[in-house]
């Protein structure tokens, strides 16, 4: 493709769906890349960078000409070069912005200083606007010249003379109608919106919620700063979803298989060294009952078996309240009442997993009061791990703390220490009665 | 407001969004349900229904009046009530299709047999087809007498007289175009489908990297014979990120906050039974070196460390292997590149956090061989967890079993199981140089 003259190239490249063009752009070396620069009108290239994850273009935009890149920043669609300029560093985002087309770089400015992960950050300054007392005729003609601007024409909203939101009208509707009725006759002033410091997860809901395919985002006085499409949304979602997902297994959310071995390693490694120590830690707590363990040194075999249920347990717990959060389920149902749930489910899954232990301990050992110590423990580590891991993520989310710390293996080891200090605190009461048989 | 007369009711109830419709609609009694259903027509109840978790519905249709249930199944999306139906016993599907109205029943019947999780069971038949020798003008008022019925009219799919898919064109287009001209000189020819026996998460996947609205479902001869709506394919992404989520923390992944503690236990239950037996599989190993323990009671302080280190790093691995094959990142990649990359990962950080515990232990316990038993442990057994931690899911996807098996907690246990082999093989092994110190 690439040793082809330029006709040809642009020939082939363009008539491919951007995305594809994105991936193979990716693929090139850096010789190619700068190629393809010259090859491709900024307008053409804009269509490219849309198609590639943000965290990733960084170098791109370096390598470029600074000219041709503040065209082609100018030319994205303003939420997606917001995005980019939010990755790069002050300076070259200020010196984008003195270059680029002045309109461009006002829209940008706008957009640009609202918080991460909120309404505000996705949503895009371009889209149509109509007054409530357009006719339908007129409504239509201004859509048309908009179109090729506007991130979706679908749904278009409706302002009053203070450009607050009065109401929203699907394309489906206005090519429907007749067209002299007014606007305002045809359009539904039962509009949903987001305002423009609601959370990003929040907004992902409604949107799959109502099934829309735009949500208008408004300010408190309800004026229409902006939309947001169901393409960025669904973008949250994956986000969203993969976040959650990490951090139950305790990996980085940005870590991927196509990166190398020593990234991967570099990554994963500061959170396998704290679990070290907190291992380390664990270690230390049964050399304290070291005597145990020297009079019946048949306790250390089920170490494993009662920390591991504790750790399994604790993260079904963990996952039921992380995903209730997310879902927005418990929210609804209420924390003390989730806590109380969990609490039941944790005592009848004990009360279960402790009866079987107890007798295949007995029968396998023949020693009836090591079946209860361990039963008793599995009983008493199962509701306690329970409990902590709906707890643990429900008081993050209460103080707003991002529940990084209530990761899945963070959760695990906390519940293997809170399991050995019961098992061996029950073994040490109770020493008399097992040394008994 | 179910104390008011008919017509207030449904005068405020029918100026919600039919989500809110269906919340509310929930959340009261079997009496109430009653009364709703003779105040709506079935066409008012379908938009109820259709917002309501088609897993969740079936008690609503057993209760209505059979000649009302089959009304309000025949006014919903065809692939909503086909999700429905397949929810119902064969018995009542059978007998809902009798009652229904002819032509609905027809297109039901169509989409009832395709596969779950596959394009065909979220396409609809519901939409705007048009030729390619139309003019837009004639295309612009079959879409307009349509549109009340189709599930979307932005994009619309252009045939040629054999019902084959040629090309599609969207409504902005359309309405930008003039009406004089041919479809087939403003469709793009150039469009992307799914065909019919598809998986679902690959559709999931294209209509989020190509930023669709509506994608064209094709038979193997490029038939049209339905379309897929971007807000379908919005449940799937939620769904298949809650399976994975769900597997990773061994939790069904039908269990949500707000059901009894009796029924999570329930659900959770078979889970921790299985891993209770193959912790006492694990115990009983551990029993196999009662000798070793007896002569070196301190092994055991260390037994959870390893088995923990384990767990942790095999979830990790287990969880980028899993997102990866979600994403199709190691489709793209091969399977052994990755294998080998995980290998490479878990022998630096088995390497890094190796001398780590080496140092530590030797300071706490000043023994320098138990230090680098342990050590030696914990390197070994990270790089065969981080092994096994991909290895696992990647051969159940090869073989196209769902790899329900290659859960966290499963991949847990087997990595203590391998962890407690490793160390106490060790230990035996070096049981001389232990002794000496």
């Amino acid at each position: 493709l690439f040793n082809k003259q330029i006709g040809e190239f642009r020939a082939e490249f363009l008539e491919l769906h951007p995305y594809d063009q994105a991936k193979i752009f990716e693929e090139q070396s850096e010789d190619v890349r700068m190629l393809i620069y010259s090859y491709l009108s900024p307008e053409e290239m804009a269509d490219v960078m849309e198609n590639i994850d943000y965290e990733d273009v960084e170098e791109f935009f370096t390598e470029m000409d600074p000219r041709y890149a503040s065209n082609v920043l100018a030319e994205m669609s303003t939420d997606d070069s917001v995005d980019i300029l939010n990755e790069l560093d002050k300076d070259k985002v200020a010196s984008f912005l003195t270059i680029m087309d002045k309109e461009a770089a006002q829209e940008i400015k706008e957009l640009l200083h609202y918080e991460e992960k909120t309404a505000g950050s996705l949503m895009t300054n371009e889209y149509v606007v109509i007054h409530a007392g357009q006719t339908v005729k007129e409504a239509m003609r201004h859509l048309r010249q908009e179109a090729p601007e506007a991130e979706t024409i679908y749904y278009t909203y409706v302002v009053d003379d203070q450009k607050r939101l009065v109401g929203v009208i699907s394309l489906r509707d206005l090519i429907i109608a007749e067209g002299d009725w007014l606007v305002s006759d045809v359009m539904s002033d039962r509009v949903v919106s987001v305002s423009v410091g609601q959370d990003q997860e929040e907004v992902a809901h409604m949107m799959r919620d109502y099934d829309f395919l735009a949500l208008p985002v408004v300010d408190f006085q309800n004026h229409l700063l902006g939309i947001i499409t169901v393409d960025d949304v669904m973008d949250v979602m994956e986000e969203e979803a993969n976040d959650d997902y990490s951090k139950l297994a305790g990996v980085s959310e940005t870590e991927r298989s196509d990166q190398s071995a020593l990234a991967a390693a570099s990554k994963r490694l500061p959170w396998l060294i704290i679990l070290l120590f907190l291992g380390m830690f664990t270690a230390s707590l049964i050399g304290r009952f070291e005597k145990a363990l020297d009079v019946v040194p048949i306790l250390a075999i089920f170490i494993p078996l009662i920390a591991g249920m504790a750790g399994n347990t604790g993260t079904q717990s963990l996952a039921v309240a992380v995903r209730g959060i997310a879902t927005g389920e418990i929210e609804k149902l209420g924390k003390t009442k989730i806590i109380i749930r969990e609490g039941l489910t944790g005592l009848i899954t004990g009360l279960s997993c402790g009866i079987v232990v107890t007798g295949v301990v007995y029968v396998w050992q023949g020693n009836l009061f090591l079946g209860m110590l361990v039963g008793l423990s599995i009983m008493m580590t199962l509701i306690i791990a329970t409990i902590a891991g709906s707890m643990i993520p429900l008081v993050m989310h209460r103080f707003k703390i991002d529940p990084a710390v209530a990761s899945g293996p963070f959760i695990t080891t906390i519940n293997d220490i809170i399991s050995i200090l019961v098992y061996f605190g029950l073994a040490t009461m109770f020493m008399d009665l097992l040394l008994k048989q």
